[in-house]
């Protein structure tokens, strides 16, 4: 049973049907903002505390900035504000009160405040007060919060006007650390995409024209989306000495002389699991890997007559007390028995639209033989009769082959659609005029990425704003070979990937 | 070493003192609001944690609602905004730019929209999607946030415009099961202060004038604070049907018939830390109980000479992983190794101002003896030379001890310290004209609480915000037995906990 909209029919609107269907999020009465749902936020949550690990061990801890920024923050920062003006929530009074016969907003503030696009500001005046001396360096400290950019055409997960994400924080003594605790988080990035989310990723550094207002670099992943478009799934960006400037973040050094800190910063948001969902999902609803499924097993009871309710959930409860001893990834295992009021077909689709990644169904016959009958997630079509102590046993193998062929699936999908054999700017050109469509498994079709040759000059934006692609990255990997450049036909070394983007 | 100001000598600077010596938390740029470093943060993490733990036990799940809220929503329900309307951030602009030579807010908005208060409002509007029949009943919500009242006397954890929190959010067929929940709810939340933060609390229910804005009844604990006053902890609202029908959650019931919901609402915020600090604080520092400390267990390297340095590094690295088999409180342990680029000394005063459990400081005769000098931050004057083994192997005990005494002592105190033998107006308000002391372990002097009757007259508010006092709560115990008001000297039966408070 497909969703309303299959992905080959209409790809924005199969994204809508996946993420209603599987129980994701929806919109808010509030404009542009989201409701996560229990299953979406159950998502965000695993990704946060696999992220928390990977943090901790690299000697980052976490805090908590406010998130009202007084608007002459901003004012000190002119690159970094004209990088966000034009979408800010702004907060101008403090109270409201009955006038005209309706409530108004009162009690105007003497400075507005503005709800935080991200806190590179607000966090460098803390920092400008813990640092006194190289002793105090390097600070290393990351940030879950919500942050709040006025996005004009909101999308579920990909844009919304108020979002979740991370944002990390750090001063360095020098431009080299700096430099390369930049690097460091973005393979944190890498890490979690492809090992955690199952999603591959290129990672590479952004053309001058597209840095984070405010940085020296941003360093990025990029994923490929099952319709061939990019989508920036993390930004890491070194900062130079610009925010410790404009907010005096100045240590004495070790030579005993006054010197401004190098500051990076580095953001992974709510917008991976509109990644997750245009990697893995497909036409029958949403497919989530198991490191970052909210439950990994679910067990539906499947009881027709009363008189078997008791003995089969006896045995469900059973297995559920035996797999919960588990430790598949090393962690604990996460198990839900289905006890809705609810028929079982009900239920399995349900699950299968959630993309719970292992559904087991059992019935009375089941407890009588010891077994279960059990689908994968990822070949749901397929059933599969297992005795009951050989699905305990090997789970955790089961849920390893799992986020293996996930992730295996989607590189290949990747690697197939990056194209390489374009090397004039008119066949890049006819080329990009026509390629919509998505291919998978050898189908024949037009391919999404570019990988070619780029001159560097900036002006060539226009040109690529023109076409309607952009530049996705300079792949940290460059080959160093000569040719000429796609977009100008000059004489060009850089590698770059080309693509549509969300 | 005690803090600048001891607890005796002036209670708010000592807690200001405790605050930031302990490095729990900042005031920040923002007015009013505050930076929760990562101590402090970290606490915050583990009251998540365990809380989650104890919200999926009982069936919730966590999601994510908006933060803003369009202003309409709250025309809807009259007596909740009145209870919130004077301390609203209010967003009408969504963008900045340069007016007379300067940054302005600029973009107004059609409709304002208000940070979040809290979330009954945005969050009915949602149930009222998710639920058709009583089979979608309960609801079982919970979020992890932050909101916003405009405090105008703000002081770091216990009032602050911005704070963080939890917010649960239930709908229910019926009233009795909504009554079950809300009670439900405060009995996890006096599980999370008595056992895990050790702290005491009194539960019961607030006065009729005192409650939540919009509800029908609210219980509440309520902690008794180092200086006697009282702290509210954490407040679980039954909100009868008020607003399922301002957002119209109805639902066809067992009889075929439509009815509104019956909604619940419970909270407890990052005041829970100024609770914790004010229960547990003495002239040294913050103590922070081993259930919620970020760091359980310090290991101090001592080193004096380079030469020594390799071999005491080695020793303490085989301490922390061999500490780290051990599961305290069925955990995984939290063992910091304090590599800091400072004197041992001042190393072990940070932990001790934090309130780390357990400090070890370990040289290289500890190496040659397998030993380690090991002090409890309940006793910090007392020094114990313990041998390796047996420190690791008592861990478990050792952290259980030290979350035992932490508990007794503050029963012990707050048992102490409620009064019950004044039974007529006169001694109550000749009590109150002078009772601003706080004593401790046998020493006389004035008392805290009184238990005593009250008349359950609502006019008798007035009496009390003369003497600046307050009735905290009705006890759920109630004796039953006659007497007399203490405030007008009538016939009554109710037990009331009189207080000061914050």
């Amino acid at each position: 049973m497909t969703l309303k909209t299959k992905r080959s029919e209409n790809y924005p609107a199969w994204y809508q049907c996946v993420v209603a269907d599987g129980q994701m999020a929806e919109n808010a009465a509030s404009p542009g903002c989201m409701v996560i749902k229990p299953w979406g936020y159950g998502i965000w949550e695993r990704i946060r505390d696999l992220m928390d690990e990977e943090f901790r061990e690299t000697d980052h801890e976490n805090a908590y900035f406010p998130m009202f920024i007084p608007i002459s923050f901003f004012r000190k920062e002119a690159e970094h504000v004209e990088g966000f003006a034009k979408e800010m929530a702004v907060v101008t009074h403090s109270r409201l009160a009955q006038k005209d016969g309706t409530l108004q907003p009162d009690g105007e503030l003497d400075e507005p405040l503005i709800v935080r696009p991200t806190s590179e500001t607000i966090i460098a005046d803390s920092f400008s007060k813990w640092v006194k001396s190289y002793r105090d360096l390097p600070v290393l400290i990351n940030q879950w919060a919500n942050v709040v950019r006025w996005e004009m055409r909101p999308r579920l997960f990909l844009r919304t006007r108020e979002f979740l994400w991370q944002e990390g924080h750090t001063a360095h003594a020098s431009a080299a650390e700096a430099e390369e605790e930049t690097k460091r988080m973005l393979e944190v990035y890498r890490k979690t995409s492809e090992e955690f989310l199952a999603m591959p990723v290129i990672q590479g550094v952004k053309p001058e024209y597209d840095k984070f207002p405010g940085a020296v670099n941003t360093y990025c992943i990029e994923a490929m989306m099952q319709d061939g478009k990019a989508l920036q799934a993390g930004t890491s960006h070194f900062l130079g000495q610009n925010f410790a400037k404009s907010q005096n973040i100045s240590f004495i050094n070790k030579d005993n002389k006054p010197e401004f800190a190098y500051t990076t910063s580095w953001g992974v948001s709510t917008r991976l699991i509109g990644g997750l969902i245009m990697t893995h999902a497909d036409d029958e609803g949403m497919v989530v890997p198991p490191r970052v499924a909210p439950y990994q097993v679910v067990l539906v009871p499947v009881i027709k007559k009363t008189e078997d309710e008791e003995k089969v959930m006896a045995y469900i409860h059973e297995v559920a007390l035996e797999l919960k001893k588990q430790m598949p990834f090393g962690e604990k295992i996460r198990v839900k028995i289905d006890k809705r009021n609810k028929q079982a077909v009900d239920k399995f689709w349900d699950w299968t639209r959630m993309g719970a990644p292992v559904i087991c169904e059992i019935g009375p016959r089941d407890v009588e033989s010891q077994g279960m009958m059990v689908r994968e997630r990822l070949n749901i079509s397929q059933k599969e009769i297992v005795a009951k102590a050989d699905f305990i046993s090997s789970i955790d193998a089961r849920l390893q082959k799992i986020q293996n062929e996930l992730f295996a699936r989607a590189k290949k999908r990747m690697d197939q659609n990056i194209r390489t054999d374009i090397t004039t700017p008119e066949e890049f050109k006819a080329y990009f005029a026509n390629a919509n469509e998505w291919i998978e498994d050898g189908k024949v079709g037009k391919v999404a990425f570019v990988k070619g040759k780029w001159c560097g000059d900036d002006a060539t934006e226009e040109i690529l704003k023109e076409m309607k692609i952009s530049i996705r990255c300079l792949p940290l990997k460059q080959s160093g070979t000569k040719g000429k450049c796609l977009l100008t036909g000059k004489d060009a070394t850089l590698d770059v990937i080309y693509a549509r983007s969300y």
